[in-house]
């Protein structure tokens, strides 16, 4: 656990308190806590567990300072001890679609499924199953940020960047389809609370 | 609180002990807590605030029969006592965007904002806006999923179904876009454990 918090939070309390903040303490993340909040990601259900999210974590001052140019300057990319930028890559999906079936499955039924992936998306082109694959990593990327609030840490998402520039910077091939920029530390700033529609104005009940 | 937990789970309780339940107990939703849940959907951000995720929450076997036909005789349409559909809708968004502006900001600000809101989206054409705003409705998506396992429910979900058929049945317009449909209650099977790549698989350090 972090050295803020007594004990974790309950989800409730996360959503809840959780935040965009985009003034974080100056001090390295502890890297147990950020992979532990990556692993928490990883667990978001996926269709078919095709599992097409992939995480660049940035935690270089030098890189971080480029990115920010990337992001039209904004402050958050260099104030935050990492930055945890959320893609999906449905190309390395279907290129190694056998890591998806469960091993104990066995070889021929991992052959089989493996197949049957790749057959649903053969008819599509490859920015109509990146934008398929993008819907799937947007759920990772909410299942992100409750973790990481989960764990006494603050985050702030961003869609504010240039893509074409964030995948040159990381060195990701054309195809990955970003679900946003995420700056992770601990708050500085208090950040604004929530200004949110009523569940009345947007659900139905039937 | 639900009557089968002693108390709220934390993040990575709920995280870890959510997986897909397809056989629920045949009871009903405590309605405080679907409320709740939905409530705490809500909370997930969304870029500019924009809000265009929606819920049709279902507690109603006929018509639950018959989202069970579109979702192509998936059983735990019906095991469920409650079934949540969530899509997003940008049309509604933008025609009523003043709604997205913090009313604390005055009626100028409001005005100026909101317009800047549609300004953004007016290049876009239904499909392609439908589908941005689809990309933030699966964060919420997200929320969604862990806020029910943090109050003791379970949940499975799907995008195996006709989309036609079911905007039909709720009565949704045609440009809405679905995140997925959710069967939610509490688990009368154990479900299977995840089998996840590993971080060092999906995630890259700079």
């Amino acid at each position: 656990m972090t050295a803020t918090l007594t004990r974790p939070l309950t989800v409730t309390e996360a959503i809840q308190t959780r935040r965009s903040v985009r003034k974080f303490v100056p001090e390295p993340m502890n890297q147990e806590d950020l992979r532990e909040i990556l692993r928490l990601a990883s667990l978001a259900p996926t269709a078919n567990n095709v599992q097409p999210t992939r995480f660049a974590v940035i935690q270089n001052p030098e890189l971080q300072a480029k990115l920010q140019e990337a992001a039209y300057g904004q402050a958050q990319v260099t104030s935050a001890p990492a930055v945890i930028v959320v893609y999906s890559d449905m190309e390395d999906v279907l290129a190694r679609a056998e890591e998806t079936v469960h091993p104990g499955m066995g070889e021929e039924q991992i052959k089989t499924r493996a197949e049957g992936l790749r057959q649903n998306f053969v008819q599509q082109d490859v920015a109509q199953r990146g934008q398929w694959g993008l819907t799937q990593a947007n759920i990772a990327f909410g299942f992100l940020m409750v973790a990481a609030r989960g764990l006494g840490y603050d985050t702030v998402p961003m869609l504010g960047f240039d893509p074409e520039k964030v995948r040159e910077l990381l060195g990701l091939p054309a195809h990955v389809q970003f679900a946003g920029m995420l700056p992770i530390g601990k708050r500085a700033e208090e950040g604004f609370p929530h200004h949110r529609h009523s569940v009345e104005r947007i659900a139905t009940f039937y």
